[in-house]
C-alpha cells in the first residue's frame, strides 16, 4: 500500500525514490524523462522497460530481447499490424483532413461501424480519446436530460478530462468527485446467483438517485465499464446489467456504457462488452483499441439524445475522425473480421483462463480467477486473513517483467493481475506465458509459509 | 447573422435547409452523413466540398479540379507533407507505444520541444488535442493556485471538453459559461497607442478580478489566444500583453497563452505567439499544427507548477505522446527548421497582407486588413452605417469557393475573413489567391451602392 500512496493510486508504477536501484543507462533516460516532462509521468514497474520496436504480441528492448506482450489493448489486432500500418501510411499519403470537408473514407467507416451495434444506437460521433468520449458522452446525457447527477462504482476510472475525472474515484483521494457524483460499490458476484447480482446492483443504483434527489440533485446517468475493469475486473455473472438500466430508465436517467476496454471484440463472444448482458445501454463510448494506437474514440448514441444537442452545441473536433486515424480504424474492423479475433479472443482466452486457473487454484495466495476472452484476472488475497494482497500481485507482475512477460494489476486494493494481451495471442502464446507465470507463482513464498 | 443562428453560432457552416439546392451526389452524400452522424456534424460553405486526396498547399476533388487552400493551419507544413509522411509510416511500421514505457523517441522530442520555449517553461505534458490540452491547463492552474475562476476574452474559443467549451464564450449561447467564468472584451487597438491598447486590456482584466472576488470566486488564471483568433484576429500591437500578465500576477492568477493558432512560426516572426508580446507566460497550450494532422497537443509549463500536481494527480493520457504521433511532431520540427517556414510566413505573409490590403482597402465593404504572417484578416463592414457586415465577408468566402480558393470567416460578428494557409505558401500561390480575390470582391456589390 505505500507503494501505492508513492505514486498517487496507481498501481505497478515505477517509484522514482528508488532511481538508484537502476542500471546506469536506464537511470540516465529516467532522469532525462523526469527534468522534461516533470513528475506527472510515470513509468511502469519496479523496474522499468524501454522498447526500440515491436510486432504481433512482442516488444523489442534495444538489445533485441523479446517481452511477450500479455498486457495492452491498444494495439488490439497486434503491434504494428502489416493492414493497419499499410492503411496508415497510404491514407497519410493521400489525405488527412477534418470533418467539415466530406470525404467517403468518413462516411463509410461511419456507416460501418454504426452497424456493429444495434439498430437503436443510430448515430455515431468523433473524437480522439477515451476521456474525450467520455466528456462528450456526459455532455449529450446532462443536456438532454437537463439535469446534473451522475452516479459511478466505487473504484471506477473513465478519464482525465476535467470532466471525466471527478466521475474517476480509482484517481485517488487528491482528484475530488463532482458534487454532483455519487457511487455504488460494484457487483459482487460472491455466493449470489445471477439474477441476485444485477438486482443488488440495481437496488444500489436506486438508493444512490434517492440520496442524490434527497440533496436536490437531479440525475442524469449511470455510466459503467461494461467489464469493471478498474473495479478489479467483474464480468460475470452475463445479464446482471438487465436490472441496472431497468433501474436507470425508471429513474429518468440514461445508461453509459464505457467500451472502451470491453469492446471490440475484446470478450470474445460479442463486438461490444454491453451485449454480453443482453442490454442495449442509450449511450456506448469507444476508444482504446479502436485504432490499434492512432488516436480515436467516439461514442455511439440513440439519434433522438442528439436531435437538440446536435442542432445547438457547436462540437467539431478538429482531429475527431481525421482521415488517418479513421483509415486506421478501418483496417482494425477489417483484421478483426478477417483473422476471426473475436472467436480467437473466445477460444484461446477461454484457454488461458483454464490455464491460469490450473497454475493458481492451488496457490494459498489465490483467491478467484476468473475473466471473459482475451482478459482474465488472477486475485490475490492473505490466506490467513482474507484481506487483498496488493504485494503477492505487484510480485507476480514484477517478477514476470524480469522474464519478460508484460502484464500488470489492477483493482481497488491492487491485488488483481490484468492479464490482457492483443487479441490475436495463440496457444502457442498461452504456452509461452504460463511458462512464466508458473516460475513467478512458484517462487513466491505465501504469506504464513 | 441569420445563417449564424441557424447553424448556433459557427461562421461559414453549412445550412441543412438548403440542401435540395445541391448537385444529387453531393446530396445523397450530405444526406448519409446527417442520417449516421447525426445533426453535430457541419461541413463548411453553402456549397460544401469533398476531397479525395492533397498535397503541399492544394486539396483535390474526386473529378481531380484543384483547391487552393488558404485555410488549414493544421496541415502547417503542407498536406502530406512526403517527409512527415515517411515518418509516420517507418514509426507506426516499427513501434507506437504509450508513455508508460520509455523510448527515446518521446524522450528526445520533449527535450526538443522544450528547447523552443524560454527556459522558464521547463516541462511539457502532452495530449491529443489542443481542447484536452487546455482541459489539462486549467486543471494544473486550479490545482497549483487553489481558485477556480478564470477569466477569458468575450468571443473566446478554447476547445470541447466540458472544462473547455465553459470558457469558450463563442461557442454560442446554448454553451453557458461555467459560473467561475468572467469575460473581458478584448484588445481594441483602434486609434490607440501600443501601450495604451495594453493597459486597457489589464484594466478590464483589473476589474474582472475584482469583481470575480466580490462575488466569492478567486481568481485562478487569464487565458487567451495570442492572435486573438475568434475574437476577430487581433495580432497588433506587438507587446500589448505586457501589461495583461503583469495584472494577471498582480493578482495572483496564471497567465495561459493559447498556442493552438498562433504556435509552430504562424506568426512568422516567432515559434510561438506570445513571443511577440516580449511576455513569458505561465502555462502555454499547443495543438492542431503540432503534428501536421495527426493528434498531438501538449502544455509547456513552469515545472514548479507541476510539482505537487504531478506528485498528486495520476494523468495519463494512453494516446498523448503516443510514438506515431510523436514521429509526424518530430519530422514537422525539421520541416520547420529545413524549409525556414518561419521566414517564408514572414516575407510571404507580408507579401499576401499587402497585397490583400492593396486590392481591398479601396473597396467600400472594406473596413480593415491585418494580421501577423500567414494569417491574414479582412473585416468587412457596411459602408453607410460602420455596422459589421457577416453577409459580405460570407459571400466572399463562398464565391471564392467556387473559384476554388478556401477561405473562412471569423470574429464575434463573423464578418472577418480568415486567410490562413499552409506555411509553405510562395508568392506564386499569393499571386494565384490575388486572381481569385480580386475577382470576388469585384463581384461583389458593396451595400448602398
Amino acid at each position: 500500500m505505500t507503494r501505492e500512496t508513492s505514486t498517487s493510486s496507481m498501481v505497478n508504477g515505477f517509484d522514482v525514490s528508488t532511481i538508484g536501484e537502476l542500471e546506469p543507462d536506464l537511470r540516465q533516460h529516467v532522469e532525462r524523462r523526469r527534468s522534461v516532462l516533470g513528475p506527472g509521468y510515470r513509468l511502469l514497474y519496479r523496474h522499468p522497460v524501454r522498447f526500440a520496436r515491436a510486432e504481433g504480441v512482442y516488444l523489442y528492448d534495444h538489445d533485441g530481447h523479446a517481452y511477450l506482450d500479455a498486457y495492452n489493448n491498444v494495439p488490439s489486432v497486434g503491434h504494428c499490424h502489416p493492414r493497419v500500418v499499410q492503411a496508415i501510411s497510404q491514407q497519410a499519403a493521400a489525405l488527412n483532413v477534418h470533418t467539415r470537408y466530406g470525404t467517403d473514407l468518413l462516411l463509410e467507416y461511419a456507416e460501418r461501424l454504426v452497424a456493429t451495434f444495434p439498430p437503436e444506437l443510430g448515430n455515431v460521433m468523433f473524437a480522439c480519446t477515451g476521456s474525450e468520449a467520455v466528456d462528450l458522452a456526459l455532455r449529450v446525457a446532462r443536456f438532454a436530460t437537463g439535469a446534473p447527477g451522475v452516479i459511478v462504482t466505487s473504484n471506477a476510472y473513465h478519464g482525465i478530462t476535467a470532466a471525466a475525472a471527478e466521475i474517476s474515484p480509482s484517481l485517488g483521494p487528491d482528484v475530488p468527485l463532482g458534487p454532483q457524483v455519487w457511487t455504488v460499490a460494484p457487483p459482487s458476484p460472491d455466493g449470489q446467483t445471477g439474477a441476485a447480482v444485477g438486482q443488488a446492483l440495481a437496488a444500489r443504483v436506486r438508493r444512490a438517485v434517492a440520496d442524490m434527489n434527497r440533496h436536490g440533485v437531479r440525475f442524469a446517468a449511470f455510466i459503467a465499464d461494461s467489464l469493471f475493469s478498474s473495479d478489479g475486473i467483474i464480468p460475470e455473472p452475463a445479464g446482471l446489467l438487465g436490472p441496472v438500466i431497468e433501474a436507470v430508465h425508471e429513474a429518468g436517467g440514461l445508461y453509459i456504457a464505457d467500451e472502451v476496454q470491453p469492446g471490440f471484440a475484446r470478450t470474445g463472444d460479442a463486438m461490444w462488452g454491453f451485449q454480453r448482458h443482453g442490454i442495449t445501454p442509450d449511450l456506448a463510448v469507444m476508444g482504446k483499441p479502436m485504432g490499434n494506437g492512432m488516436p480515436i474514440a467516439g461514442i455511439a448514441v440513440r439519434p433522438e439524445l442528439l436531435a437538440e444537442f446536435g442542432q445547438k452545441i457547436r462540437y467539431f473536433n478538429t482531429f475527431g475522425g481525421n482521415s488517418v486515424c479513421v483509415a486506421a480504424a478501418a483496417a482494425v474492423l477489417d483484421v478483426i473480421e478477417d483473422e476471426g479475433l473475436m472467436e480467437n479472443s473466445r477460444v484461446v482466452g477461454a484457454a488461458l483462463r483454464e490455464a491460469v486457473a490450473q497454475a493458481s487454484l492451488g496457490h494459498p495466495g489465490v483467491r478467484d480467477v476468473r475473466g471473459a476472452g482475451l482478459y482474465v484476472a488472477v486475485e490475490f488475497a492473505d490466506p490467513a486473513t482474507g484481506e487483498p494482497d496488493a504485494q503477492a500481485a505487484l510480485g507476480v507482475v514484477n517478477d514476470l517483467r524480469e522474464r519478460r512477460v508484460l502484464i500488470s494489476a489492477t483493482g481497488p486494493h491492487g491485488n488483481v493481475l490484468k492479464i490482457r494481451p492483443p487479441l490475436p495471442f495463440t496457444t502457442a502464446h498461452v504456452d509461452q506465458f504460463m511458462d512464466a507465470y508458473a516460475g513467478s507463482l512458484a517462487g513466491r513464498t505465501p504469506p504464513g509459509e
